[in-house]
């Protein structure tokens, strides 16, 4: 099956580093999603703005891979065990397709790209190419009941963020809370075994630089956690 | 982007009519997903048993036209009213993609076809070609305060269903829940706009036949309905 892009996300991150894992974690960040001069229709979006929430289907597309790999390593896991690729959201998948419910803030008609939706709580790249937008459903797509194999067992990991007032200036207002929020996430990878509690910013030369800080945990012993994972 | 089918889905809708228009609205459909021989790997399945929901991507396979229309007329609001394509889940879109949330039952390794997903609830008919699978992460894809758009204002229509008890022994038993729950969910286009309320299954000749009764409703005026929509 040939999918045609429909549109493209705008948004903060210009590359993979600090997009969070899953969508909805961060709300305070905005999104714009501008579609393709095809589809700059009104019409095809009447009654939408009713909405709270929406589906974006996109495409994984910085981590096309020719071949697909039936074990992935989640990065909620430490990367270090191996899961089924059906079993995870992972990117790495035969068809590179990404899920993601965002809240629709509103539905703009503007001169220059005709309808554009403003959403907050997206996880894609700046970019990202999008297939198809669809209302979110409670009563078919909500199942606040449905258990969550691995997933359910991790802990929320935040961060405690220190970020002096002369620094924060530096950032554009509306940016502020969205900026503080990613970092509170933990924008690493993921796969580090050391545990940070702390964050905090500071400037180098003409540089913001985040520092991270460890806090009352240790540094795991790695060779244990490898042995149990094989 | 091209995508290639993963597996297809074995259920007991030989054709569109009677399909539930969404996902999860009857339970008591039991279907199974069949893949193609390049992914049947036990390994990519991994951990995926510890799920209660899924979701399918597929294809509105049997919906596929050459242009799109930016409106639809939802069969959920008598097919008279005209909404934007993107504010519906219908199959006529740009891209024909289907998304449904599922129960996963069971996970088999059958000796015959690999790893064959057992679900239920699924609105999907028999041969429909799927894309992906992905676990149903409560955490971030339920949203059970999500404002429903139109949806939101329809009243569930139910049928009562009178089916004789020699005429359900015609049917195997693992079928007739399943059954009496399609008929009583009225099966079907939804495009009247005669109500009714009562549907009794009789026999005539070899056939089974299925007689939607009025009880109380009267049909609404016709014209009065089709003024308002213009």
């Amino acid at each position: 099956m040939e999918m045609k892009v429909i549109a493209h996300i705008r948004s903060d991150f210009p590359t993979k580093f600090g997009i969070p894992h899953q969508s909805g974690r961060i709300q305070e960040l905005k999104a714009d999603i501008i579609f393709e001069p095809e589809y700059r229709n009104h019409e095809a979006f009447r009654g939408l703005e009713e909405y709270t929430h929406i589906w974006l289907i996109w495409e994984f597309s910085q981590a096309v891979r020719k071949e697909w790999s039936p074990t992935v390593r989640p990065p909620r896991l430490g990367g270090n065990v191996r899961m089924g690729v059906f079993a995870t959201r992972s990117p790495f998948r035969p068809n590179p397709i990404g899920l993601s419910s965002v809240r629709l803030e509103s539905v703009e008609f503007s001169e220059k790209y005709g309808p554009v939706l403003h959403v907050s709580g997206a996880d894609l790249m700046d970019g990202t190419p999008i297939y198809d937008i669809k209302p979110y459903l409670a009563y078919v797509d909500s199942h606040p009941e449905a258990a969550g194999g691995f997933t359910d067992q991790i802990q929320d990991h935040k961060l405690k963020v220190e970020f002096p007032e002369e620094l924060l200036k530096k950032i554009p207002v509306e940016k502020r809370e969205a900026l503080l929020a990613v970092l509170a996430n933990d924008p690493r990878p993921g796969y580090q075994t050391v545990s940070y509690t702390h964050l905090r910013a500071h400037e180098t030369g003409r540089n913001l630089v985040c520092r991270l800080l460890l806090e009352k945990k240790k540094k795991k012993k790695k060779k244990t956690k490898r042995k149990k994972n094989k």
